[in-house]
């Protein structure tokens, strides 16, 4: 008798969990949530990312994802894992197995405020294409010459989702929340100097722009941006 | 000719601008956005308040919600707006104008942490409400018995949009954003004391979850919450 | 067939809980935890408060603590839960259902810096008395006048768990952090001024600490620290 | 023999300063810096903003300015002075003697994001308006409905110098200074909420605005706008 | 005669100290605290940390561990030291003489919410187990599949202490603190970026974690963590 | 024997503390420190204080500062206490017993930059005037009109110590730093608004001055600065 | 028909933006504000800076500065674009194309607080060279030797603007803003160590300043101030 | 005739000052302040250091000190400034010319709190030593273990000043504070980890610690606090 609310039934999580000693695999993820778990790639060693991303794919969580993936790493990873494997270097994703069909009901526009902030606007498209969207990319579109953002008006609004990329002072998250009616994810960059403390002036912009509709994730964070923006893009 | 390309032509921008000296009202904001523009309630009189939401709703911008209201003000506001006006005295919401025509594809989980942050919960779940959504409200399902919440993962799950409201520790939208496949949109409140900063804690807790698919608006920001989860929630 | 291993199976979770529409009670704490719920007191009302603690009470969960209870709050509790129920005005707890038996195995010493930090000590000590441990109070023993302290050795070094109370510099952690072979909790007060920023000198004094032994609690909690030190004080 | 090279010659410096006892004056402040000193008036008492007041213009240091002047002070102060003492509610600024003649060269414009931020945008503009200078007031023109802002923007770029007083994500200050070839003066205001902190967000926000010509001063400090300001429009 | 209270009588207070110039060795700490003076490696050169331990373990004060011990630092220590010298290079902690007999009470489950954790959760368990207790390790356990945590509850509800090792938002201790009733150690990690600033986030989330018992140290603190453990799975 | 260091011989300590039960005074502080232990009267009781006070004046220990009292607790404290007792209301000091007989070698001189800063140095001063020293009052005296510090740079030099009290931005601590030969305590207050946040601004800015022979304490601590001051004003 | 009031109209927007795919250029900028468009070189590669250098020179808009260039990209730079390119090693700004002729009204003093200040200052004063300006720079003027700059008061007071760079607790721009009557331009700089956080105390101080009359830019943003200033000299 | 009052009489000036074009030497700082003026050496070259160092000298201004001086840059300063140049690499500073004679009254004790805190605390010291002070030293004298402190009470009793110099959580100037009556001048160093948040935790513990007599200095100023120290010991 299970007298413990908390408990699972022991069977099936032991059977959704995979044992690697320094990680569980969560292998119900992509039923549950829709997408596997992506490996956060900064400080684990290439070796942990090689096996957790091989014994994903071995279960059928593909595309695995492995994000914050510096260069020398991404090459070691690589020689692990073949051909399946493929690097992003602009995005620092690492993915293994092919992206997802497209299977989002719209686009998402990924907007970013300056070339500076491309690498982060870049993790969050690649994230969306390798779960199934269609992703349209605009750059370097910051506030301080409007008529660069207002230019392309129809393309933000004929997005289903608009994520926008920006450090600094992170206005263009407010900008656009005024402008389009699709739900805005604000992704606040470190991008800046001195008094930008590395992403919180952004942030604290993105989290108190007077536009509803938008919210934020953390800094730096393209990937939780593209795989919400996915999540919505898949509502039907 | 208009040669200055972040001017819009003027007549339009006149006609959608309603100007009461204190206040220019964005008249277009409906037809732009899905939405009437919504009155933060805090700073001003009872007399703005008042003078704003009749002049919205002479003009069509229906329903009407004014935020952050307290309730010696709103009994100001309903002096002069009459019983056309509502006051919601747990959300601190009035709304001038019925709630909007259950129009909503799914149901919105407005779920809160504690007793405590109803408040903030119940001004999510009345702006869902008066923008035409069904709220679903799941109170008091803290982390620290997790079996209460466990207990409600069907409700959770078969919502389109979970809004999660959490003070003290945050904990909330991150074992949220593990157990379902909808969007998460998690509000921080100022609940708790001590090293919670005013919901600073919750805040960072919330931007920082390590599972995908969860943003965040602004500390005690129920409305931002409540709006964008109708947002997602209208689309089609 | 139940194949979602979060989900606890469903009748013995609501069995668990009392549902009152803003609360839901864990009413398997006690069995689980060895201790009731306790009720946060600073931003219920009054009526919510002894609803919620007579429930409690009715299903075999005492004593009930409200801790942070002011003491207008406290006399409308009283009066709807009548002499069964208790207020200490000191440390702003409100009690229904007399102490635990004195079961603890050893005594637990609530030290605290200064005179100003007595209503947090207090909050610890009669927390850990209700909960039943034996206390001893040592107070305005901070450093500034050490002998005050090491006068004390021979009382702090009897007890099982020590609690240390200290606002301002919070010094007090570390020097008897260095003097006893008992656990330590310490409490960061929000006692002081200036840069003592409403506690966070105190607490980041405490956490950086060169003596080991020790740990802390949030700016204030005496409730938690007290609760702590009776864990540890019924270990066997 | 004076050896000393900081000590100024004693006589001169006596006569430019009048000592209250409380206070010292600077009497030399209008011929050295073009306009009289400025009475912070948020932590004297009534009496003592009187009798500055007073001895500033029998010394021919006029209008006197007192700023963040609570409306009973006020009161108090205007019985003391009499009628040459003007109070300006919504500005919180008191003045004793008449605005200078206008004497600036073009017109100073001060913008504001919200209703809510009026008081401050008043307080910079009544204080340029005693130093001499036309104001044009654009209230309300927040970057959520951009066009509100875009439709005065001919009205902006006429301007010799462009105060842009916002509070919550301050976005405002980043876009104007985008599209004007005039200096702006950003001031942040302590209006919103949550992750606001008093203005800290608004403030962080406008000292990293990509956009260059955006210099900033404190939070709520629209007295200090309204002062450079009128330095620049008296520029020849 | 003896008449400042502070001072320690001189000769047994020498005979407890040794000199070595740059460093005071406190060796009556075994006696008194139950444990040896613990090294800080971080800022110590390897010749000072060799002579440090070989002067403790010399006046038999053992096991001797040097923590925050970088691999280069750890070899030139374990060229001076010889084979008696043992390094945790996961830990980065050195040991100098062997681990103490297991004589603790119970076990203590070290639990981490990530593999990225891992190096502090393993500087806890190897304190831990120096200081003659059982660990049980328990890895990748984070709430975002949380079925990964409730699929070992049997394991941290028969450990005697728990220490809980989480970075990104350390929702893990709250979640923990909520299913067990042994004392919990929290141990924030340094693990994550952007608004995670260093730890920060996990360390205010464990502050202020609804589930009491809870305690807290500081950021990659794992050996006041296990340290504290030991001295509480030895109270009989 | 007494073979525990840390433990003072028990008969004199507990000579030299006198226990209230809420407060252990400490007799010895007059001997061991030169001058008695004072009051924080901030968070204390007027009951507390005036017996605190009194048992301090029956044990010789005079003149006993209550700092940080406000006016309506000092007549309390006065009632009970008689005309012994006198309160300093711009200093916000009550002090039970004459001041000291000016024994201080040299002057100190209390400079504050605005009228807003008086009461803290009214508090140095009453400090330092109660423990025998001459103090010269230098009032107004901000960098925004150098030439008003610079005609008193006769009386600066003259002084034996000086006590440098701002708050806003506190330059007028590195500016005398740069002035004059003699030590030079500063302290920074909380007066100011926005960006000065309660004070911190004129702390950094004072920590940071690149005047060396400067040091601080709390903000708006002018207590401990005219106590320092009196204490180097008094070394032979 | 254009009925949406925010976009521009296409074509002119197409026309002054040029597109390089990872950048927008905004080819207006000049005759809208005054001055070209320039390139924040920290995060962009040489080839990205040289591309959009060449290619911004080639619609007119020169000179072209690019800020926060390290030594080896401004190389890199200069290969790629010829002898037209100019390196500012002090500054760290390259430059393609001559400087502006001087056209600017008066002259700019940038002065420095320190030797360490320099670069920061140099950014200011080649920027503003470049725009057309007169600059004189006035060196290592801190305020702890104050007699330094007081001896070059008659050049400060000649100059149109005030440049007034300072790191540590940044006096220097409250001390000058009371001894001239021009508008002044204060830059934080993130000289310093300890409480300086990185320019942060010299920020808080320069926005506290009680010298009306001052404003800031972002921490070492010379650029931002060197901008600003010539933009002001270039008021008619 | 001399007008303006903050203007020094202009030869004086010129003659105190050395113009070096990156520097401003200030000549009369030995006579003003009765020490040379000191070199900040992290942020400049060894070629500035070096002829600062010369020019200082050739004008009677010795001993000079350079501090926070990187091992290589000193080689660099002393290959030009040959065998007069003496570097200390503890404490980070080298001197030109001999250390003055000792002339202080008394001793100054530089106590530090552990191991780690040496290079700042030999800062203090040969700061000290090189103004004319004796300087004793007592290390590694934290309040971890009490009765290393204890037992060298008579030293610092004897001592006419102590520096206390500590990181972590800096208990260590609060309990010695309460023990000596001599000034302490108390040194947060950046040691530490986590929540030590580079010797913030230490800064706010001595701001506020309850023992009269302290003030601080900036963190890692360990030359500061020698240098008030000195100053104080001088004063007769």
């Amino acid at each position: 008798m299970n007298d413990t609310s908390e408990k699972s039934a022991p069977s099936p999580a032991a059977a959704q969990t995979l044992d690697l000693g320094f990680a569980q695999l969560d292998l119900d993820r992509q039923r549950r949530q829709g997408a596997p778990e992506t490996i956060y790639g900064a400080s684990k060693s290439a070796e942990q990312i090689a096996k957790i991303a091989a014994a994903l794919r071995d279960n059928g969580q593909i595309p695995v994802l492995a994000t914050k993936l510096a260069p020398e790493k991404a090459s070691a990873v690589a020689a692990a894992l073949g051909p399946e494997f493929q690097y992003f270097p602009e995005a620092r994703i690492g993915r293994l197995g092919p992206a997802r069909e497209r299977d989002g009901l719209g686009s998402i526009a990924v907007v970013c405020a300056g070339t500076s902030d491309i690498p982060i606007a870049e993790e969050a498209a690649v994230t969306a294409e390798s779960l199934g969207n269609e992703v349209i990319r605009v750059r370097d579109c910051g506030v301080a010459g409007l008529h660069r953002l207002l230019s392309r008006l129809d393309t933000l609004r004929s997005a289903r989702v608009v994520v926008a990329v920006a450090g600094m002072e992170g206005a263009l998250a407010s900008v656009i929340g005024g402008l389009v009616a699709a739900p805005v994810v604000a992704v606040p960059t470190s991008v800046g100097y001195g008094a930008s403390f590395g992403g919180v002036a952004a942030l604290l912009s993105m989290l108190n722009g007077c536009a509803p509709g938008v919210s934020v994730v953390n800094i730096d964070n393209g990937f939780g941006a593209g795989y919400l923006a996915s999540r919505i893009n898949h509502m039907r």
